[in-house]
């Protein structure tokens, strides 16, 4: 198999410490290292680096590079994000051209999985089939009615074999009605955005919903490897739809799609929230409190504070109070309103103050 | 009359903002100036600037005359703060060494007072029975049952003339229960630390209670206004129990002691807590969000945000937050837990972070 981690991500969601130039993908905020090195050990078992694609933007390559350069992956550059499924659609072509007929493992660069191992037995199970066709995917079971996820329903009476489901369905974020409902079925599992199938597969899959696209990407077979790849990859990026890989083609295909359900402590990052409740186990002290760099809480329960800058930060007599710190933007939340990052990235746009984005 | 500023204090309680280089009274916290500034302009409708006496440590002169440089006001140096007896005395001995027989005003520096026009008459009227003798005290009608202040008990069945008692007793910070009957009493109000008497009386009373303090200060009249004053008080108040007038004369003094009632919105600006409380009716947002300085707040309620740095601050979904941030420190509390301030700084001499404070 061939793993493509595609670290196109843009997110806001870690503002101050994500920023344009530094999204979650190059952050430091599990295991002291960039989420996409982690990303990287973690396939390291399974892939040799020659078999490991990563997918970057154009404004994020150098960095990409320095995190990776003691590795011999190979790194593909988008000229700017459009989504998923054109970075699907460009690592399957590429991938096609030097020739790999095994299945592709796609997964974002900036998730986090705590037992690596179970995830990558998932994978092993998923890719076994997919060399035979059909699309793959993993599904996560989930450990709470989380609203914030896609869900995959599985057609659990009909096992493709032991552990591996077809799957019934693809769902949106449900209300939290319905995720509470999703959470009891035992058939709904969260879509962590992992895929598997051959380069042939999904090269077949945009020639039947991206079809002007997928021509498109034939005339890279020409230029890749040579100076006139950016250009021509540019031009077609410009034309392309920005949209993603679940809406473009998971949600119409007609191949045999299956789901591998599977425990392994898994989370998208998605907000610092999340990231707190993850880490609270190994990182919080007996008040569940989580302290990066130098800062000194008192009267303190369920507080994250990460001390980026190099200032001084105490918190006192706080519960679930979030405080991050970097030397021109600091942000103090409330634990539970960490999603209303957002407004602040919305904030300094609509006020003209790039620098802080 | 002649009014002394004491602005000798080293306070710690508006940490970050204030450190041992810039204590309160130096602080812009209330009208955009300083606390010290703030109350010599108080005094101004009552006191030429010839009749004002700023008493202040050696380390904030420098900082004390730039405030004031556009005045005339004469400023008295102490060589360290050795709290307010030593200071009181030291005035006292000034005040008669350059005429004064009329009574002193003696206050702090670092007190707010929102109706200066009740506070001076006040002053006006204990001011005028002082010039016969005694020692006269305004009382602050309490408004809630503080514990965090030190109380003036009065005799208020022996009014000496219309809204002029005999004072009782002096009572230290009370228990909550004791406080709580103190504020049904009707009686008991709180002691701003504002005292009056003139020099002679004052002299008396530090001959009767700090004999060998007074009879060192009185060698000083041989050297006021030369060169040899600076090492003379310094071998002085190297020898002078460090100790507070209200311990050392007020509870101890057998002169007429006297209390003038006063309701004046005063506070003594003990905390950021207490500065929120002061300030939200007039700088309030409709959630009683005070905001100064670049920063952003989205579904905050009562939050107070300082931000002194030159970084943006964004506060999301918090209720009763304090956060003052400056170039190198940065404080993020519980609006009710701003008293703990001192821990921090506890915290910082225990580790040797002396610049920090």
């Amino acid at each position: 198999m061939v793993a493509v981690i595609m670290a196109g991500g843009s997110g806001t969601r870690f503002w101050p410490l994500s920023r344009a130039s530094s999204p979650k993908q190059f952050l430091h905020i599990i295991e002291g290292k960039p989420l996409l090195r982690v990303t990287y050990e973690r396939m390291q078992p399974l892939f040799s680096d020659e078999r490991i694609l990563v997918v970057v933007g154009a404004d994020h390559e150098a960095q990409t590079r320095r995190i990776l350069a003691d590795t011999g992956v190979q790194v593909l550059v988008e000229p700017f994000g459009r989504n998923t499924a054109p970075c699907v659609g460009l690592a399957a072509r590429y991938a096609a051209w030097i020739g790999v007929h095994e299945p592709l493992v796609i997964l974002p660069a900036d998730h986090y999985i705590a037992d690596a191992a179970a995830f990558r037995r998932a994978i092993e199970t998923a890719g076994a089939l997919c060399a035979e066709g059909g699309i793959g995917t993993l599904g996560i079971v989930p450990t709470r009615p989380e609203t914030g996820y896609g869900y995959i329903e599985a057609a659990m009476d009909k096992p493709i074999q032991d552990g591996v489901y077809a799957v019934a369905r693809f769902v949106e974020k449900p209300a939290s009605s319905v995720a509470a409902a999703y959470f009891q079925s035992g058939r709904h599992f969260w879509n962590a955005g992992v895929f598997l199938a051959t380069p042939q597969t999904l090269l077949q899959e945009f020639a039947e919903h991206m079809p002007r696209f997928a021509e498109r990407l034939q005339i890279l077979d020409t230029v890749f490897g040579t100076p006139s790849f950016t250009d021509l990859l540019a031009s077609i990026y410009r034309s392309v739809e920005n949209i993603s890989f679940d809406y473009a083609i998971m949600e119409k295909t007609r191949q045999r799609v299956f789901v591998v359900p599977v425990s392994c402590g898994w989370s998208d990052v998605g907000s610092w929230g999340s990231l707190y409740e993850m880490r609270r186990g190994d990182e919080g002290d007996g008040d569940g409190n989580i302290v990066r760099g130098d800062a000194f809480t008192k009267q303190c329960r369920e507080c994250f504070v990460v001390s980026e800058g190099d200032r001084f930060v105490a918190v006192l007599g706080l519960e679930r109070a979030l405080v991050v710190d970097t030397a021109d933007a600091l942000l103090v939340a409330s634990l539970d309103s960490t999603q209303e990052v957002r407004a602040v990235v919305e904030h300094l746009k609509g006020h003209g103050r790039e620098k802080l984005l």
